[in-house]
């Protein structure tokens, strides 16, 4: 390409003053462009920050978070495409005309803060995360080094701590914030596969044995897709039944384990749920561990070798704040290092115990455990745990209430936040009562569908629902927020009942 | 565990009013737990939030972009953990104390939005995008389904369309924002992967042949991270070499594919790199097309098969902000699927195409692509052209500065934004001239690590350094932010002399 530097432009351009440098000085062309001056209007950008930042608060703090307002407003996808016009353009749009865009855009989102949305395993506004999140989008921090982020190096580097003293692992261990608990499984995968197969870092699975793992029919989603990615195969995970309860079955994992060494295969890892998705199922984690013991085999989610938690949810941090922590005080690195030069140097002026990068699946990493760690310096380790013991008491509160009302049905007790429940109208009251027998009737499995379009047309509240094995669909209840009352809990079943009694 | 339900609490307590409700109630204990009201106190929250508002647009925008402010405020790790009191504690802090916290963050943290921080491949502030990142940041979507997110997923699918178009792919394509450029690396080889050889999803690779995977010796580190990841084995990546200015040898490729052929191995993809890391070269990606038809090799970063694009980076997006795009139509879906019932239920009642969930490798997944579509919108893609145009003629005016200025040597013509060079204080200008005699002394590898310390001392600004095989330590400068000027390029080269020249 050719080069055109111009250092006496052509008569006729005025010399340029460089806001921020305040020099005249002659003005600079390569290839036509004026290299003098920021092309930024930083007044203007701040104006508009000002502004955005007034709406930001009004509408998706204030507003998302007034339970007299909606929780969505739904339209269709075509219906919302046209609302939005999406289509990026060759030219700009004004400010006003992006700020009106930023009022549409959190119109119609799901007001996910809202004390109504009880549709995830995450709720609620939590204000000193969310702040700890706006600055963090500000800074633009990536984890790598200590160099780029030394504050938020620092920050991870106590969260891990303190997070794994609460487990209780004395001797400490290592860990990593990352891009989400499937994240965290998947690290977990790697280094048991490491731990039991080193040489498959550099030689792959082709050069090894078939390596099976072992989880609950109830586990997440995440597991299976982790064994696909890894190359350990999706039928290499060998699915232990769970109880009624959703816990795994302790006789039934020994089998498995069993058959996979009459089969040849090599057993590395059992991956245990404490809380799982659905039902919010803890998994026997102290049997298990003694299995794993016996079987010399990784267990992940335990106090043994590694865990994966995800402070976003029960405790409110802003998506994503998600840690992966292992006992092993030196496999996180082993197992994922690549060493590059321009990031890692090993002539820098400082302790590079704290760049962090070369532990990472990710190169960029955000500062998820500032979100954390604020939150916590606000709050004190005493307010998280009031939130919980508050959220386990408001699911049982909602039990009790189902188990009164007339219509209701609980699909089992609580063991956690988790509250699942079928909704039974009047006019198929006269059906055998107990939810065993829901499960005969196909007439149930259309009730939650109908309630749930429902209430997200009139955008009352949102609650998830899913069938469940031979449960036809209930729907499942996510208490977390400590804006949600007592009264709310009422509210949804009122709600269910009004929209359904119809049916 | 014991149920306390209080329905008629004792005396002494008294009706409750619950904010938001305004209903006077009898008070709910479960446990202990009042479970009327909320505990959060929204009015405390909101003036909390405005005031760090405040904090963020003065300290972490106004000043972390002022040319006349710091880039960094260097303390060493030591330093840095006794300034900010890192300990997580049972009690909780006043709003104060949180906000002074808030403060400190910032002060101490690297100002990557700063003018002069050029050390790595992102910079500047771009005010839509930051303030679509506090938007998502405050609404907290979850891109698994449209039901939670409608908003964010038909703004991340008009993106990626128009991604796909400026691609140049006609027929359109599939794709997915995801947590950075090195997990759309993973996504690429597991595509591959999966294309050579389906049944590797469900049995693994212990049962498949050995697979190969040719990239160049100047590829990023993520490349042998997902090797490893994946169960392919960092060995079977075969690095194939590059010339002088970085880009893969065609025909050392060809002989690569060869030689892994006649080892009975099965040759399954080539990752090309446009635009490396550290010099910034373009491998030649039409005549690599060419050999990859020929052996029936996917090809990642090109226009046949798949491309990982990070706005973030030339862009400006807000970290992070990073698409993988593949031109096959199903394969996304088919390579990630797991079909959780509780997230993707067949029997909603909208278009369930917007439901990205199932692709992804991510459960929770953020909206990445609102604050690259914000700012697209403002900024239209005539602007967006013209900042790129810009900091490709900043990089060669930076280069033709170097060739011009006694102590500076180009290491080669930048053949896109990344401008490697030394510095050679006076006291080594006698040795022999020119870039590749420096290779022979061992003085000048100590030269950048020295300046580098200094200037991140002294705050002035951020330039990264690096050896590069047989190359000493070299800075390499990115230039992409649009609040950058020429003026900004000599004084890098001023400063540079200034804190080097006595060495």
């Amino acid at each position: 390409m050719e080069r055109h530097v111009k250092e006496n432009p052509s008569e006729g351009q005025s010399p340029v003053t460089d806001p921020g440098h305040s020099v005249k000085c002659s003005p600079v062309v390569i290839d036509d462009v004026l290299l003098n001056g920021t092309t930024l209007d930083i007044p203007a950008a701040e104006e508009f920050i000002h502004q955005s930042m007034a709406i930001i608060i009004e509408d998706a703090v204030k507003k998302a978070t007034d339970v007299r307002e909606k929780v969505c407003e739904w339209r269709s996808p075509d219906q919302l495409k046209e609302l939005l016009d999406l289509e990026l353009r060759d030219g700009g749009e004004s400010d006003s005309k992006i700020l009106q865009r930023c009022r549409d855009a959190i119109r119609y989102s799901v007001k996910t803060t809202h004390p109504r949305f009880f549709n995830q395993l995450y709720a609620g506004m939590e204000p000193y995360s969310m702040v700890a999140s706006f600055i963090a989008e500000a800074l633009k921090p990536s984890l790598y080094t200590y160099e780029i982020a030394p504050v938020f190096t620092l920050i991870e580097d106590a969260v891990l701590r303190k997070m794994m003293e609460l487990i209780g692992w004395e001797e400490g261990g290592d860990g990593i914030f990352n891009a989400g608990g499937s994240m965290s499984n998947m690290y977990a995968m790697n280094l048991a596969r490491y731990n039991h197969s080193p040489d498959i870092k550099e030689f792959g699975l082709s050069a090894a044995p078939r390596l099976v793992m072992f989880t609950s029919q109830e586990c997440h989603y995440s597991v299976s897709k982790a064994a696909a990615l890894l190359g350990i195969g999706t039928k290499n995970v060998y699915v232990v039944p769970s109880d009624k309860r959703g816990k795994m079955i302790l006789s039934a994992l020994e089998n498995k384990i069993k058959a996979a060494k009459s089969e040849g295969a090599f057993p590395f890892m059992v991956n245990a749920t404490a809380g799982t998705t659905v039902l919010g199922a803890f998994d026997p984690i102290e049997e298990i561990a003694d299995i794993c013991e016996k079987h010399n085999l990784w267990l992940h989610v335990d106090v043994t070798n590694s865990v994966a938690w995800n402070p976003h949810k029960m405790l409110m941090a802003c998506l994503q704040c998600c840690a992966f922590l292992v006992r092993d005080k030196t496999s996180l690195q082993l197992c994922h290092s690549s060493g590059a030069s321009y990031l890692f140097q090993q002539d820098k002026f400082y302790d590079i115990s704290y760049d962090t990068g070369d532990k990472s699946l990710q190169c960029s990493r955000k500062a998820d455990a500032f979100k954390f760690w604020l939150m916590w310096k606000a709050l004190g380790s005493s307010q998280l745990e009031e939130r919980v013991d508050r959220a386990l008491a408001m699911a049982r509160y909602l039990a009790e209430e189902i188990k009164k009302r007339e219509g209701f049905r609980l699909l089992m007790e609580p063991e956690f936040s988790n509250v699942c429940f079928w909704y039974i109208p009047p006019s198929l009251k006269n059906l055998p009562d107990g939810p065993d027998h829901c499960n005969v009737s196909s007439v149930i499995l259309q009730v939650a569908p109908v309630i749930k379009e429902r209430m997200m047309k009139t955008g009352s509240m949102m609650v998830g629902y899913q069938p469940h094995g031979d449960k036809p669909n209930f729907f499942r209840m996510i208490v977390i927020s400590p804006q949600v009352s007592k009264q709310d809990m009422d509210f949804v079943l009122d709600e269910i009942h009004r929209l359904g009694k119809d049916l």
